[in-house]
């Protein structure tokens, strides 16, 4: 998987809501009623993250998470991160 | 729940395992052996933080799992830190 440049990942980004680059890495804080509706997200978005073999860098306080993506193997953003950013997002919005 | 002063968080804390004292907070770093074990940690201990009606703040980046826990209601740690710490502790060896 390779990484993506500059100009690649700016165009993906304009196809996603709520997404910015945070030291270099994709970012997003998402916001829930509580703790229990924050921890379910993290559930579902977990399975998600099994299945594309691959992991989030994340916290969490009370109804809050707060997410950077990144790709180690590719030394910065691949497709694989917006990948897990968008099934982030149907999670929330199916 | 009332705060705890200096050398009672120090006398609480020789009674555990690895963990701190951090930016005023009681900290932790769990190691496991891959994102699907950290994250096996984090469902059993979010459903235990509902129970106490007490929540971590926590990071996860594949198999670890970085936890500080303070007490915002008093002000600093209080002993509901003290149960929730012991409580993750339980998780991982019970």
């Amino acid at each position: 998987m390779k990484r993506l440049d500059a100009s690649e990942v700016e165009s993906e980004l304009k196809e996603l809501d709520g997404w910015s680059l945070d030291e270099g890495k994709l970012h997003k804080k998402f916001t829930f009623e509580d703790f229990r509706a924050a921890f379910a997200f993290m559930t579902r978005v977990a399975k998600l993250a099994d299945e594309q073999d691959h992991h989030p860098e994340w916290f969490n306080v009370y109804n809050e998470v707060e997410v950077h993506l990144t790709s180690h193997d590719a030394g910065g953003i691949s497709e694989r991160d917006f990948r897990l950013a968008r099934g982030m997002d149907s999670v929330v919005a199916p």
